[in-house]
């Protein structure tokens, strides 16, 4: 495994695997690597010649009052777990090498990422769009891996590859839960045990909302109703939405029907987490 | 040469073409092709195994008033100067076929995008970035080809392949003029033969610009000052701007040093005309 640290060398080693025919998997991190990670290099790994694991916590993908500095770096650790599990190799560039002075190029996707996640973290879904085209044409991907947990992130993602005509397939896998149910993510490190144990309310919110609809329900209004209730059961859950969306457009759905996505953020002490399930109805 | 109409099969071609060690380069138009365009093509042939032009009349960069449905389309006539000059494929899409329901994503480099001709075609940059960036992946080339003679446009492409890491070289040609100094424009065909006449004061309002500065004149509002007067001699000239920019972030100089941008944009009767030229002082 090689840990390359330029465009320009990842860009030349991309190319001359492609021209010797190799297909790439891309599995875009921001590090802290846990199993949902792992999985997301599984099947790359099972998909392709080659696998590169981007590593970069992106800075303009993080609003001002947010968790940029904090953000978890285990660098070494997490170059081991990519070792072990067989990825080619790490790219690892700096803020320098992906923002030098002079940048001034945006990609948007609009409204889609003005919703949701997008409501209370302006700019963010910009920062990821962004960086994801960087990181294509840096690693030319044939396909390239996220995770379900970011449901809002993957859907603007396939719609970006699409409308700029990526030459990459974008895959998104299943979200990874801990045994209580609680979705794996980076920001679970953040929190206490007592915490931790509240957050398993949003699994549990997702489960309910899955058999109220199950039984029939079709007014979303009042599915996320029972599920904030449950999650209010949690002392320290401060809810930031709860929402049925179409999986198309990411709008409020009126009735419960066809593909929705249901999606909740909420913050536990100083920690917002998400979570969200697919629902066909 | 054949004729291409869909993103998905020219992407095939071009990366078959790549795999099996072809450079390619691409010259992306909007047709009504001239001598400007075919010293483009000249040049891709040259650097390149294969070369593609891509004709496509973007309707996101046209503003609601702009000449989008007058645009010239002689298209049998530049698929036989394509064919004459040695192209080896046009690409040639619909605009259902580059904008389907549902599009959503651009491309925006800022501050670059609202000066000069920005300031008066809101959003204009903003398509072309977005169609040059699908134009990249559709294509996939190693070199792509644009004219001097729309210089901001170049900068900006340039700044957007080099933030968003294309691996794509892009190569900024030379203005190719008439006789007459009247730099060759696909718009030009709009000019009756006296609107033509009057706009040759622009490219003699720039060899005015030249001797100016080469005479050691550093005042910029000196010189576009000298220009105004000569441009307003040809009675249907309407001078849009005239401005004096350092060429990488098109901002205007206090004092004419360096590399300098003189670019003038002015209406003759309904026709806008762009012209320009690069010192170095």
């Amino acid at each position: 495994m090689r840990v390359i640290r330029s465009v320009k060398q990842m860009q030349d080693i991309c190319r001359k695997a492609r021209r010797a025919g190799s297909s790439i998997g891309l599995v875009p991190t921001m590090g802290a690597l846990h199993e949902g990670h792992i999985s997301l290099i599984r099947a790359s790994l099972k998909d392709n010649d080659i696998t590169v694991v981007s590593i970069f916590v992106n800075p303009i993908q993080f609003g001002p009052s947010e968790d940029f500095k904090q953000y978890p770096r285990p660098v070494s650790q997490d170059e081991a777990l990519c070792r072990e599990a067989g990825v080619d190799f790490i790219f690892r560039p700096s803020a320098g090498e992906m923002y030098p002075a002079g940048f001034k190029t945006y990609v948007d996707v609009l409204e889609l990422g003005s919703v949701l996640c997008g409501a209370s973290r302006p700019g963010h879904f910009r920062g990821v769009t962004t960086v994801v085209a960087k990181l294509f044409n840096a690693c030319l991907p044939d396909r390239a891996y996220f995770g379900r947990k970011d449901a809002q992130q993957a859907i603007i993602i396939q719609r970006m590859a699409k409308d700029l005509n990526f030459p990459v397939s974008v895959k998104v896998m299943p979200i990874v839960r801990e045994k209580s149910g609680l979705a794996l993510s980076s920001r679970n490190t953040y929190l206490s045990q007592s915490l931790k144990r509240d957050a398993q309310v949003l699994s549990r919110a997702l489960c309910l909302a899955r058999k109220l609809i199950r039984q029939g329900v079709r007014d979303p209004e009042r599915v996320t109703g029972k599920m904030a209730s449950l999650i209010n059961t949690a002392k320290s859950a401060k809810i930031d939405y709860i929402s049925i969306v179409s999986t198309e457009h990411l709008k409020p759905v009126r009735v419960i029907r066809g593909s929705c996505l249901v999606a909740v953020a909420a913050w536990f002490g100083g920690t917002r987490l998400i979570d969200n399930t697919v629902i066909s109805a």
